[in-house]
């Protein structure tokens, strides 16, 4: 774990862009490097699910209030519950150092960036169009409306990958991992990331000016 | 060596910091990638000097007219002749898809970040000052005067870090290199950097829609 403070990771992408498993494997593979955000929702705990773990569960008056006072990062609202980012776990998670990962959806991503702009927005997608529609056609569980709803979906989404910050190609998964996690841990050199660092070596520099 | 367009990258960084050697070892590992800048200027070439490998030697006259048509992406004068770095020849290796890289001081990054803004700062540092310190010593070559000249301007130089992207600690040269290295790769996947692949996507996505 860096002692610095972590960065906020948001990961965005296609349907079918494997942005879950990428997710998955960068916490198998650096788990002292990196949390994964939870969530809150209003709906009820469904039995195994611990507090906490995989949501915060809070009633819809706790959760708007969060809302109100920018203490949810980014929230919606889906088949009649809530769901949204807690800010003050994310901000935990950064103070102990870890990179936060964060999945969610570009409306979503966007508001993120708004309230905390330091966030690094990672958009993956396959390398071409025809990789999304073999993809989503290859799993055969998604009738032709479904693919052609979720094609339409990529379409509009392409519009928004140009206000992430990174555009990230998922073609062999292997080194896609590594890719996504070297661009996380240069992003730590960034001198806008730095600014505590470089006041600390113009300290040091200042004792051996006469 | 890449089809996309390359990403000129500007070095600067302390004396004794090891700027020189990691740029010489990114040449040497990666020669398909990198290409140096080839400076102007009006001196006469010495012995063994040829056009375009040392130096695009120039008159006076010629060196002032490409100055004064933003030609020259920056330059300065020094005992008595003008050095400056020729704009058509970073962007002709640029067009051919290196990452060109070029070693100038802060006044000269910051003229170049002006006439060309995608160009990648990077600073180099040793970890603390009290190593700056001891390299340059540690050379046995320096008198003190000539040291604390250097400490100071190291000092001064402190003050502009924040005006570059990155800020690359030398403690490692086999580190630093291979970090340096992935640093610009890594900024090819930019958004910004990325616009042309971007709409084609897009382009490619809008045949699958209805």
């Amino acid at each position: 774990m860096n002692q610095e403070k972590g960065i906020l990771v948001v990961f965005s992408g296609f349907a079918g862009s494997g942005k879950g498993t990428i997710m998955k494997e960068l916490m198998k593979r650096y788990p002292d490097t990196y949390a994964l955000s939870v969530s809150a929702t209003t709906r009820d705990p469904r039995p195994g699910e611990i507090e906490g773990r995989e949501y915060f569960f809070k009633t819809e008056d706790e959760f708007l209030r969060l809302a109100h006072e920018n203490q949810m990062l980014e929230f919606a609202q889906y088949v009649g519950h809530y769901y949204g980012t807690p800010r003050a776990y994310v901000e935990q998670k950064l103070e102990e150092g870890y990179d936060v990962i964060l999945e969610i959806e570009t409306q979503g991503a966007l508001k993120v960036k708004e309230l905390m702009p330091d966030t690094l927005l990672m958009f993956v997608t396959p390398p071409d169009a025809d990789t999304v529609f073999n993809r989503l056609t290859g799993r055969g569980t998604e009738d032709t409306q479904t693919i052609n709803r979720r094609m339409a979906k990529a379409y509009e989404e392409s519009n928004i990958i140009g206000a992430y910050d990174y555009w990230v190609i998922n073609d062999d998964l292997e080194s896609c991992v590594e890719e996504v996690h070297a661009i996380i841990q240069n992003e730590h050199s960034r001198t806008c990331r730095k600014k505590e660092q470089i006041k600390c070596m113009k300290q040091q520099l200042s004792c051996y000016v006469k």
